[in-house]
C-alpha cells in the first residue's frame, strides 16, 4: 500500500454568522480520492463549486450539531446532488432529529431524490467509531455545547510494510509475492529457501490521523480520546478576553484550543470557527502560539497535508 | 404626499441551482424607505450584506413557493437577524407549510428568537391582498407551477393631488390647509370666498405598480390580473428551442415572458430566473426583444427604479 494523500480544505471558518470574507462552518477532508465533507453551513455549495472541490466524490457527510452556522446549507446540497443527476447513495452521520428536518424539506417541496440518502445517528454522549473502510477509520468526538454536539477523528489505519525493492531484485522475489509480503509474510523460494521478512521490507510509514474538534466548552478530557492525532483542528470562537463569554455560550478561546493541543500532545493544531467580531485574526494565532507553537489559522480554500512526525517545538 | 422612492433590486437570478456569478432567487422592491424582500434562496443573507441592503428595514418577506432555490436561505436569515438582536417582529407571507418548516429548524437547535415571526398563508388559488399599508398594497398572483406558487404585485396606492404653490400664494391659502386640498377638497377662505380645487392643485402623480410573475408555465390569463403594470418580473428560465422542456417542468422560455409582457400591456419587462445552462444570457434576451421590446435582463446588485409613464414601443 501506498501513501494515500490524506489533507483538509476549509470551506468556512466563520462562527454563527458570515463575516467579510468568511463563510460558515464546512470543510473537507480528501483520502485517497475520496471526499468527506464535515459540517455544511449556508454557502456551502457555492463554496465548494468555487473551490473546484469534487461534488462526485462527495458520499459521506458529517454534521457535527443542529445550529445553523453548521448544517443550513445541506438541504441546499442534497438538492442540487438531485438536480444535477446523481445515482450515487449519499449516508450523512449526524444528530437524530437531522433526519427529520431533511425529509420535511423534501416533502414540502414534492422532491423524491434520484438516489438514496442514508441517516446514520451519531450518540453525542460517548466515542464510537461511525464510519470505517479499508484505510480509515471516523470516530465520534463528544463535545461539551448547548445543544448534543460532537467532533469526528479521521484515523488511517495500519498501513503495510514496504518492500526493499532492491533486496526483492537481488533475492528474485516475483512481483505477485508482494501482497503477502507487505502483509509481514517471510518468502519462502521454491528450492525451500526462507528470505526473512526484515530483510525484504521496511517499517511502514506510521499511520495519520485529524482530529476535529468542534463546537465546545472547553474541556480537557477530549484530549484523551485525540492523544498523539497529527493535526487537530479546534474551535476558537474569541480571544482570552472574553473567557467568561466563551464559557458562557459553550465555546473556546484560542488560548483554550492551544492548551487542548498541549494536552493531546497533537502534531499541529489549527484554529476556526472565529466569532464574527474579529476582522483581524492575528492576536487570536498569536494567544495560541503563546501556548502551543506549532499553530496555525485555518484560512478558506487552504488545503492542509495531514502529515505524521510533526512535533511541536 | 410627495413621490416615495420606489424600486428593486435583483440578489439572484439563477433558477434551481447556482451558476457561476448567479445567485438563487430573492430580490427587494424598495418603497419609501421599507424594504420588501420577495424569495431568498440560499445565500441570500450574503448577498444582503455584499449589496450593503439595509437589513433592518425589512419587515416583510415573501416567498413564492417551496421550491429550495427559493426559499432555503430563509432560516438563516431568520437566525442571522436573532444573533444581531433585532427585537421588531418579522412578518412572513407564503404556502401554509413553511411555518413548520422554520419552526422544526428553530427547535432542533433550541432557539428561542428575540423577536416574533408572524406567519401569514397565501392562498395560491386565487388573487387576494396579502399586504397593506398607506401608501402600497401587495396581491398574490396565482402562478401555474408543479406546487403551489404565487407572485406578488405591488401597487401604489393613488397618490394626492399635488399642490400648485404659486397659486396657493397668490390665493393666500395657509400652508395647514394644504392637507385636505390635496385630498381634492375645495378651500374656504374666511370670508365666504371658495377657491375651487381645481384651481389650488394639480393632477397627482400617476400610482406605479410593480408586477413579479414567479415560477410558471406560459399562463396568458395573469396577465389579466396585471394589465398596465409599470414594471413586470417574469422568470424566462429557458429559450424557445426549449420550449418543451419549459412546458414538462412548468417553466417559461423569454419569449413567452414577452408575450406575457405585450397582453398585460406592461410597461418594461424584466427577465430573470435563468437556467444555469446559459452562460451568456444576451440570446434570451433577444428572444424577448424580439416580442416586447422594453425588455431587459435583471442583473445582480442592479436596482431598477419603477417608473409610470413608460410605454413598450
Amino acid at each position: 500500500m501506498t501513501m494515500k494523500d490524506f489533507s483538509v480544505t476549509f470551506l468556512g471558518i466563520s462562527a454563527a454568522i458570515p463575516a467579510k470574507n468568511r463563510n460558515l462552518s464546512a470543510q473537507v477532508v480528501h483520502y485517497a480520492g475520496n471526499v468527506f465533507l464535515i459540517d455544511c453551513g449556508e454557502g456551502t455549495q457555492m463554496q465548494l463549486k468555487h473551490y473546484k472541490i469534487k461534488t462526485g466524490k462527495i458520499n459521506h457527510i458529517f454534521i457535527s450539531h443542529l445550529h445553523g452556522d453548521h448544517f443550513y446549507g445541506l438541504i441546499g446540497l442534497i438538492s442540487t446532488f438531485h438536480l444535477m443527476g446523481r445515482s450515487a447513495g449519499l449516508h450523512i452521520y449526524g444528530p437524530e432529529p437531522l433526519e427529520s428536518v431533511i425529509r420535511l424539506q423534501l416533502d414540502v417541496s414534492k422532491t423524491e431524490l434520484r438516489y438514496p440518502l442514508f441517516f446514520h445517528t451519531v450518540d453525542p454522549d460517548r466515542q464510537s467509531v461511525v464510519y470505517e473502510d479499508h484505510f480509515m477509520e471516523v470516530r465520534s468526538l463528544p463535545m461539551i455545547h448547548r445543544i448534543p454536539c460532537t467532533g469526528f477523528y479521521f484515523i488511517e489505519k495500519p498501513l503495510n510494510r514496504r518492500i526493499n525493492l532492491s533486496a526483492a531484485a537481488y533475492h528474485d522475489v516475483p512481483v505477485k509475492a508482494f501482497e503477502s509480503i507487505k502483509l509481514g509474510k517471510d518468502f519462502v523460494k521454491d528450492d525451500g529457501t526462507v528470505i526473512a521478512n526484515s530483510v525484504l521490507t521496511q517499517e511502514p510509514a506510521p499511520a495519520r490521523s485529524y482530529a476535529l474538534c468542534a463546537d465546545t466548552l472547553y474541556h480537557e478530557p477530549v484530549a484523551q480520546l485525540i492523544k498523539g492525532c497529527d493535526l487537530m483542528f479546534h474551535e476558537a470562537t474569541f480571544m482570552k478576553d472574553m473567557e467568561n463569554v466563551a464559557a458562557e455560550k459553550m465555546h473556546s478561546t484560542a488560548e483554550q484550543a492551544a492548551k487542548i493541543a498541549v494536552a493531546a500532545e497533537a502534531g499541529q493544531l489549527v484554529l476556526g470557527h472565529f466569532s464574527a467580531r474579529y476582522e483581524n485574526l492575528l492576536p487570536l494565532l498569536e494567544e495560541a502560539t503563546a501556548v502551543f507553537s506549532n499553530s496555525f489559522l485555518a484560512e478558506e480554500g487552504h488545503t492542509v497535508m495531514i502529515k505524521s512526525g510533526v512535533k511541536n517545538s
